[in-house]
Order: C-alpha cells, then structure tokens, then sequence
C-alpha cells in the first residue's frame, strides 16, 4: 500500500497505532512530505494522534511551510514537552519563524536553562555557523583522567543524542582539544584528558557565514567543526552531517542566481513571488539587449542592401555566448572550489584565446560553409568566417576574465558574470561581423 | 612567512626536521596545493624528506596529478609500507591511477590480507559505493555482551584510525544494526548487542553509484551508510565526512554539463583536452543556430522592405531565453533534490504560463515604448509586445516541461534541458514576431 493511502485510512479512522506505527516503516522525511500535500485540518487531525516523540521526529525532518503548520495545532506547553526530544538548533529555527508574540510566551514559560540555549541560538543570524550549530555536545576539564571522564559520559542518559566527539576545556571553559570515547577506552585509566586530546586544526565563530563553515568541510573533509565565541570558550558543534543540506542549498542558491532568479523561489513559490524574484534580472537584461539592438540599428543601412546578414548575425553572436558560458562555468566551478585567482593563473587567458581561436575557425567554417551554399557568395563566407572567429576569441577570454575580475573585487562572480559576458558577446559579435560587411559592401551585393 | 617561501627553504636546504616539522604548522591539503605549483624534481626532493607518515597524510590529502608525481618518487616496497598508514580507498584510488604493470607487482608482493581488501576495492567502478567506501569499521556479533564489546575495541591499537560506530553482525557476517561506543558504555556490562542495536534504515550496495550514497546523504541526514554486497554481508562504510566532495563533485559536475562542458574538464586542463570537451556541444549548438537562422532567411523579403526589424527580433529571442532558463533553472535545482515530478507537479504549469504572460507583458511594454520613439510607428511597437508576450509564454512553460520530460524519460535534464529550449525559444520568437510583421506589413511600411 501506498504511504498516501495509509494516511487516509488514519487519518479517517483516527487511528492512533497505526499512526505511530507508521514511523517504524518509513523515514520521518518521507512522511513529512506527504503530509505536504494534505489540507490543513488532515494535518491537524494526523499529529493529534502521535506520540511527543514522534511529532518532535517529524518536526525535525519537515521544511518550513509544513513546520509553521505542525505547531499552530498544539498549545505552548504541549510544544515545549515535543521540544524536550528535539535539538536545540531546529527549536531555534522553529522559534525563529514563529510570531514574535508566540516566541516571547514559549521562551519565558520554559526552563531558565534551556530558554537561555535557545536565546543564544537565537541571537545568532539563521545562516549563520552560530545559527546551524547544535550544542548537544559533552565538554570536560583537560584534568579530569580518561576513567573520570569515562563515568561522566555513561551518567548522560542514553536517549539523548550526543556526538562521540568529547570536547576538551580549560577552566575558563576555553577549547583546548578533543577526545573520542574510543581514546578514552584504549588508552590507561590514569591518562589525563590533557594528554590525549588532539588539537583542533579548525574552528568558526559563532557569527560566521555558514558559507565559511561549508567551505571548510569540503576542503579539509572534516568530520566536525567546534563553533567558539571570541574568548574561544566552546558554544556549539557542526557535523559533517548537518553540513550537507547546507552544502546543497549553497550550491543550489549558485544555480539559481547565475540564472538570474532569486536565491529563495522554489519551484512552487507564489506567482507574486516568482514575479518579484525574476524581474529584476529581465531588466537587466533588457538594457543590455538594447546596447546590442543599438548595434544592428546603426548597420541598417549595410543590412538593407545585403538582407541575408540578418539570417547570419544571430549565428554569430548565438554561438559567441555559448562558448563563452562553456569557459565561464568551469571558470565559476574553479572559483568557487578555491582553485584558482587572477593572480595566480593569469596566464591560462592565453590558452582560452587559443580555444576561442580554434572553435571559432571551426564553427565559422561550418557555418560559413553553409551561407555560401545559400548565397553563393564568397566574401559572405569569409566575412562569417573572421567574424566567428573574433568573437569566440572575445567570448573565451572574458568568460575567463569577468568572473575572476568580479572575484578580485569581491563581487559573487555566480551573480554577475553571465550578464557582463552577455553583453560583450553580443554587442562585439554584431559589431565585428556588421562592420566587416559594411568594409566589403560593394563584394557583397 | 609564506608556505611558498619556506618550501623552498626546504627544498634547497634538504632540511628533514623543517620538512616534517610543515605538517604541524599547516594543513596537509595546503602543503599539497602549494606542491601542485613546482617542478617535479623540487617535489621529488621534498617529499624524499618526509616521515613515511608524513607521506602518507600528503598522499590522503592530494589531488590525482600530483598523487601519481609523488608515488613515482618511491620504490613499490617504500610505498607498501607508506600504504599501511593510509586509508584503503585512498590506496585502492591510487593503485587505480598506477599503470597496470606497477599496481600488480605491488599487489603481489603485499600481505594477502591487505592485498584481498584492496582487490575487492578495486573491483568495483571508482565511482560507485564500493569505490569510495572506507573499509575501516569495527564489526561485532550480535550475541557478544557490551563488556566483551568494549573488550574488543580496547585491543585495537588507538592509532588506527577507526570510526566510532559498530557495525553488529548474525554468524554469517551478514549486517544486523549499528551500536555506538557511547550504548557500550551507558548500558549494562551483561547486555547482548543484539537487544541495544540500532537498525539500519539505509545501506547501499558496493555496486551502486556513488550518486545513490550521496542522494541518500542529503535527503535524511545521515552520519553514515553501511556497504553491503548481495547477501547483506558488510564490505565497509561511508560517512558523510566521505561523502562531501562527492556532493561537491556531483554538484560541479552538473554546473559544467549545464552549460555544454564535460564533466572531466578542468581549468587547467590542456587546449586539445578543452577543445575536445567543449566542440561537440558547440556543434549542436550550431544546428539549433541554423534552424533560427532558415526562419529568418524565410523572412527575408519582409526585413528587406521594414529594416529595423533586424534591431527587433534579437530582443525577443534574447529576452525568451533569458525568462525560459530562470524558470529551468529552478526546476532543475527541485528535480535534483527529488521534489517535483511530471506526475505530482504538472498543474504548476500553468503559474508559469501565467509568469510568462505578465513577464512578457512588462518587458514587451518597455521594450515596445522604446521602439515605438525610435521609429515612430505604433504597428511595431503593438507586434513587438505581443510577441514578447507570446515568446516568454513559450520560454517559461518549456523551461518548466523540458526537464521534467527529460527526467521522465531518463534522460539527465541538467544535460540537455538548455540545448532544447534554445531552440524553442530562439525559433519561436523569430517565427512569432516576423510572422506577425508579415501579415501586418502595410502598416508598418
């Protein structure tokens, strides 16, 4: 049977076992974007019937829309018990897209202790290394023994979820290194934390962009990164495995803009909303399609006497832009790996102008081919021939060029770079390959 | 001072403290970057310097290019033994790189313990979950007590390297569930691991791409995947430390394919390697460019006797471009994240029509009112609006059907979406807004 299917059945027969029950068979993700496409009230009705835990479960694994939707069905009280079996970041982010009202209320009914967690969090900016940290982590004294430490760790409750990671303090509750619970079992019982703690190679602040924590993650393939405030005093951990979505929506938020649309639109976004996302880059675009527009006007009279040319000119501009978004892509790929800068790889501008010279001779002879079959006219050909051939050189160079540029002046070249490239490509390619022809007017007519 | 500068110390020195010394100062990945940037027998000084342990944390560290450089520097009974501080998939990659000849003689003159686990490594694709899987695991019987546990990982010496999870076995090997040292601890001496075991929600086979793994990564969140062969016998493990530069990869990948580039290029990669990568998709291109160019070609006497058309017409296909591949872009980025299907989703067409009318709508009216002063004839600007409007209706429902057609029929959308719409949106808007110049050719003479 179907998940949907076995929704319905529960949710008409209100049934609370088959309910729960439920989350033994599938993972809470799945059910939560079922759930997506249920009205309101069958949401409503469905949670009413779980247990705490499995509510929290779900919570944790459901997206925005649909965790805004799960909590206005359960009173305050209700949602600080659900919140004893969550993590403290995912309360956070849930706190933070509530009402500021409900926020206010929740937090000054809870425990002193754990209202003061979830401020902290709180204070920290969403996407920030502060903000996506999770501090369900165990920090010990550098002079405790590994057998010390050992007895700490086992009066820790076993449901709750801790990393194996121990990180290792001074007085002033300051990072000094980690330990893992295995280091703690093979080495003597007498062993100081102080001297089997590792160092820790990397860490952030909790203010940092959640961009630097990623980008150390794939970098150095950290399994962990401790979160510090500036005295160094340890406030939270990032996994490997909370880095991951981050990761993704990092590189999906790059997609989305070197296409112009807004880092936030999803697929089914409002129309209002997709509106307001991809208008300002149509703009845009449209400016620098008049600068091309203004080209063609002024060959007007060259296009009038030769009409062909306007059959030709798209081929060559058409062609120019996508070897240039080829160079581009690899260019934006290696940029945003920390491979390469202006400085350093300077010189490879000259290998892409080769490039642009060999596609071009290629492509123009293809296409140049073809136009004095049409035409019967030589200098159409090598006039289509010269013109792809400039503007693929012009095309490759400043795909390399612009996004490295932008770079250097700490621009977000994912942002930028296409619309720049756009521009040279197309006005160069009608003005070199209209110019030509108004050069050799009298061969072409 | 710089890395740079005290590499060269280095080198030129023959120093073997301050060579080995680099490792406590910087990042293995750093040291390895900076080797990318000398000569081979200024790498082969350095690295003759190191510790074999030092080696191998440059090896783990390395990209492929410089990882075969450094390898070459050794003897196969020098690298046997740099191996043993290595992790297996990382040597099973580097065996990979070697030339057949050398890999064989080093594989038989190993352990056969070690050599068998590496033959099985390398027996599976370098991209699959068996090419990438670590092979560092504990695995315990399920009828063992957790003192008897904790018993059996105090035997193994603390400097392997060693993940903290336990993978927890029936008699015939084949993987039951996952205990962590932390349960070993907290729970009682005389508990069997089969009655604190953790079941698996998610494994992959040694076969399956490493796409699959990483899917299955950033959908649930998890911190490990169990790899297991045909009888659910365990063959290692990824975490999802592992499993990061995969997404990255993937992720790059898939940038560099969107725009006609093959995945295995890179920004240094050599001219013949570029043009090779990047002229097939130019081709194609081409064709798409010339099925544009006949349609106009088709319209040539119209543009003979109205010649600002030939400013106009760029701006229509330019603009329906620019609105189709933001509407791809995003569905794209929601395919690759599993959220939206042909099926589920079809009716979200519709908004996008709608976008594209209202889009087409504002553009077309600028893009009309400028053309409408230039030229001074109200005709035009009425045809360039309309087939704005009806070029970006067009551009934004083939941005949304392309891919999801695509992906329905298997075929990887990130690939080929683009190519597709081009043609679309460049054919059509040429067709729409000559055709409608066509017809109303009186008025606009």
């Amino acid at each position: 049977m179907e998940l949907m299917d076995e929704l319905n059945i529960i949710i008409n027969g209100r049934d609370e076992v088959l309910a729960n029950g439920l989350f033994d068979d599938y993972h809470a993700v799945d059910i939560s974007m079922e759930l997506e496409k249920l009205e309101s009230d069958d949401i409503e009705k469905f949670v009413r019937l779980l247990t705490n835990e499995n509510v929290a479960t779900l919570l944790e694994a459901s997206e925005d829309d649909i965790l805004l939707e799960i909590t206005r069905d359960f009173s305050n009280e209700e949602l600080i018990e659900i919140f004893t079996h969550m993590e403290d970041s995912i309360v956070a982010d849930l706190l933070g897209l509530m009402s500021t009202a409900r926020r206010k209320s929740i937090l000054s009914i809870m425990k002193k202790a754990d209202s003061n967690i979830l401020k902290m969090i709180l204070s920290f900016d969403e996407e920030s290394a502060g903000g996506i940290m999770s501090t369900n982590f165990i920090a010990l004294k550098k002079n405790l023994t590994a057998e010390e430490a050992i007895k700490k760790i086992r009066s820790i409750s076993p449901e709750k979820e801790i990393i194996d990671e121990i990180f290792v303090t001074d007085d002033y509750h300051r990072l000094q290194g980690i330990v893992t619970i295995r280091d703690l079992l093979v080495y003597d019982a007498k062993t100081l934390l102080e001297d089997i703690l590792e160092e820790v190679d990397f860490y952030v602040y909790g203010t940092d962009d959640q961009e630097i924590a990623a980008n150390l993650f794939s970098k150095y393939e950290l399994d962990l990164l401790p979160v510090v405030n500036s005295n160094m005093a340890i406030l939270g951990v990032i996994t490997s495995e909370d880095i991951i979505p981050i990761i993704e929506q990092e590189h999906n938020e790059d997609i989305l803009q070197m296409h112009g649309v807004n880092a936030d639109e999803e697929y089914d976004s409002s129309w209002f909303d997709s509106f307001k996302s991809r208008i300002p880059w149509l703009i845009i675009n449209l400016l620098t399609a008049f600068l091309a527009s203004f080209v063609v006007k002024s060959f007007e009279s060259t296009i009038s006497q030769v009409v062909v040319l306007s059959a030709a000119m798209p081929i060559v501009t058409g062609m120019g832009g996508n070897a240039g978004s080829q160079t581009l892509s690899i260019i934006l790929t290696s940029i945003a790996r920390g491979e390469m800068s202006l400085k350093d790889d300077f010189k490879l501008i000259f290998k892409e102008m080769f490039l642009g010279l060999t596609e071009g001779a290629l492509i123009g002879l293809c296409a140049a081919g073809v136009f004095v079959f049409w035409h019967r006219n030589l200098y159409l050909g090598l006039i289509l021939f010269l013109a792809m051939i400039f503007n693929m050189i012009i095309a490759c160079s400043m795909g390399f060029l612009i996004p490295l540029v932008l770079d250097k002046l700490k621009v977000d070249p994912a942002i930028a770079s296409s619309i720049f490239l756009t521009t040279f490509t197309d006005t160069c390619g009608f003005f070199i390959f209209l110019g030509m022809a108004t050069v050799f007017l009298p061969k072409l007519i």
